[in-house]
């Protein structure tokens, strides 16, 4: 089998070491992709990206705030554009979405526009670039990370909930639309505790859920890869993720 | 019986006179309510609220940007503290939103905020407001208008899909939140087109679907008013709408 | 306005007089419409109708087995060939079923059988004879009562939510094609306790929940006549209700 | 490494050669498990069983009425005493099930019931006799394949999706349950056409539905394997799966 290039992913949303969006550029690296990972502060995407590096894999830090409409065009003209022995950008994930419980009554209408920036609108210009540059190629793989609350609003959360089933609406629109096109679009529900540094940070109490009562990163990347590796005969659209012992 | 003072109704999204806004507030108003005709124009509130002053009800227009807070605040200042023979807010609609089919890939990033600020944002910054005053009473309504796209992203619809389904999640995360504080808060999925001025002018070719075959303003307008009347031991969260001939 | 006949209600699963049941045999009679009252014990359907009859209404108790399709038949012949004064059916409510909590690898094979006979075989049986009756007609309702179990399985409840759901299925699938020929078809989902004989003999802790924490039998009545008497243009396939304080 | 034995997988439902029964006992076979082949048809089966003994791979065809709690229970002893160099079943999956499109006013009792009785009663005997077997041991996978009807109802359908919906609330109570206890409970839901003998016979224009328009049953096997590879802190319930072009 000859060498054939090897296609690049972009993973949008990278922050801590441990956190799902550097084990998805880690997994996607070992698999052989050229990794883009971006991320809006570059001391930690340079962290994943020189750790990718030193394991013998391909990876570059891409300082990108999501939200703004230039820096995600300067992102996928990295991405199509890459340089010796790798071919363009096959798989993108959107990862990115910050949480934070606000009584209702308490939510500030500047919150409200803040998560909706990063956890919706941030997903449809990603998700948006990644179709103008997919659809003429006829491939490729769109995923995006969702959360309970893209499925059900709680107390405390309509601010996130509104954000993420924004972002689920324009997963599914974007399914419907482009799949017949080629392009495979999915949307991945995490429901429950991701065991990383952002939780651990937030709620350390979380960590008393007991063995394997957190998501792995590690097992969710793997999730990721496996459905970005199915033939276009048989497309998941929606996965949900949870730990054994997550009542839901 | 005394003669009890009148409670108020605030409608927000009212435009032409065969709309649904327009629909709701002559239905509060013949019930004896004090309306508040919110809308952006206000030749077209100013003629709603005539219309119904000449049927012998009391209605007042306040141009009404719902996407600005300040006038969402005002707006709701009017609603709280009524002339004599009027009682505070008891009801409030949101009902404003905007549609258009638009290619994925060719949704500009200002039109997909644009529909959103509309479409979720303004129904946030109304949604909260009438918390914020209702609250203290322990009693009040809240109803949203949803629509197909609230549940379901299409070819298209990215756009408005997102937005919808974050103003359901607004709706779904009040309800939880302040149903037990005694606000009952309930969303009209509005499945099919209604028979009104907005969708004659868009898609003339909706008239070609025969009698009874897009949704009556009254009739709707009916829908909103018993959910509204419905005691808190048997309260409605969700309710769907659509004609006896549409698909779904 | 000349004496119009007076229309057939058949209401299916009547049992106690503080049960859905009776106060939907109430409410129809209570609009003019002749009841048909069908349970599977004489003397609970013959005390409902008689107390009807008492207040100058007209019910008519008819001993059901709904899981017997004879006796559905037979229910639907009574109801398409009424006396002098009325007019056939117009309204169909099927509102048996039954529930239970059983750990999952308790539940024997003849339980799980006979729930799903009682909640969802008698409601395609009645549904499906109301079709057969109906669409000659071009009109008439036919309503389904559900439950949160119609939609989410719960530990312990797989039996109650695979007939419910089951039962759900038959409701969707009857209003998509029955819809177009005119019938109206819904699906009520109570969410929580209904305060009548039944709870309170079964959960009598259930009363505990405070005023207006359980569901009023009237007011839910009155929810079901309102979705029937909805014009085709403006129809509801699926109501969910709950008390004001029920978490969801 | 020493020679662990092997583990054993049911697998329920098992038709011809071309079609997903078939492809999932192949699928676990090549990863190393003892198979039974579970299904009603004796030639069917050890055609299938045989091709994998053939193969290198260890398969015993199990003639099994799923209908049966006698036959159900004899599956699961057979399931639970393997032979040398054999685990006990950590993997079940529920693969039957009819379909049939019939107009609404014209379905059977007795239909109605048998698509009940195959494609949901068999399903929770088949769940049932997992869980006791399982739990005990604390950990194994039981998967059931689902179906578009399991979520929606469709005119024609209504007998196929109430057997369909209720075997989805089986597999959520189960899920919600069992979890906890260390069992894996999974639903995939089947959105499209199978490329194999069953649809070839019944609908053979589906094939002309072009490159990769139909599902391929291995990689729904696949899909099925690494469902039930996922660690227990990251577990799918409910996976959707459908061809490119599939609308949905």
């Amino acid at each position: 089998m000859p060498n054939l290039p090897k296609p690049t992913a972009v993973i949008v949303g990278v922050g801590a070491e441990r956190g799902l969006g550097a084990a998805l550029c880690r997994r996607f690296a070992a698999e052989g992709c050229r990794v883009l990972v971006a991320g809006r502060t570059a001391a930690k995407i340079e962290a994943v990206a020189a750790a990718i590096a030193a394991a013998g894999g391909s990876a570059e830090p891409v300082v990108t705030d999501a939200t703004c409409e230039a820096d995600v065009v300067r992102l996928f003209d990295l991405a199509m554009a890459p340089g010796d022995g790798f071919a363009p950008a096959e798989a993108v994930v959107f990862n990115a979405g910050n949480n934070r419980r606000i009584d209702f009554r308490q939510v500030e209408a500047s919150v409200f526009e803040e998560l909706w920036r990063v956890g919706c609108f941030a997903g449809f210009l990603v998700g948006r670039e990644a179709a103008r540059r997919l659809v003429p190629l006829g491939r490729g793989t769109v995923l995006f990370t969702g959360a309970s609350a893209s499925l059900r609003g709680k107390p405390g959360y309509a601010q996130f909930a509104a954000a993420k089933a924004g972002l689920r609406m324009v997963a599914q629109s974007m399914a419907r639309e482009l799949g017949p096109l080629g392009i495979h679009v999915a949307h991945v529900v995490i429901d429950g505790g991701i065991d990383g540094d952002r939780l651990r940070a937030a709620r350390p109490e979380a960590a008393e859920r007991g063995e394997d009562g957190l998501l792995d990163i590690d097992a969710i990347a793997q999730t990721y890869w496996q459905i970005h590796r199915q033939p276009r005969s048989t497309w998941a659209h929606e996965v949900d993720l949870r730990p054994f012992k997550e009542p839901f």
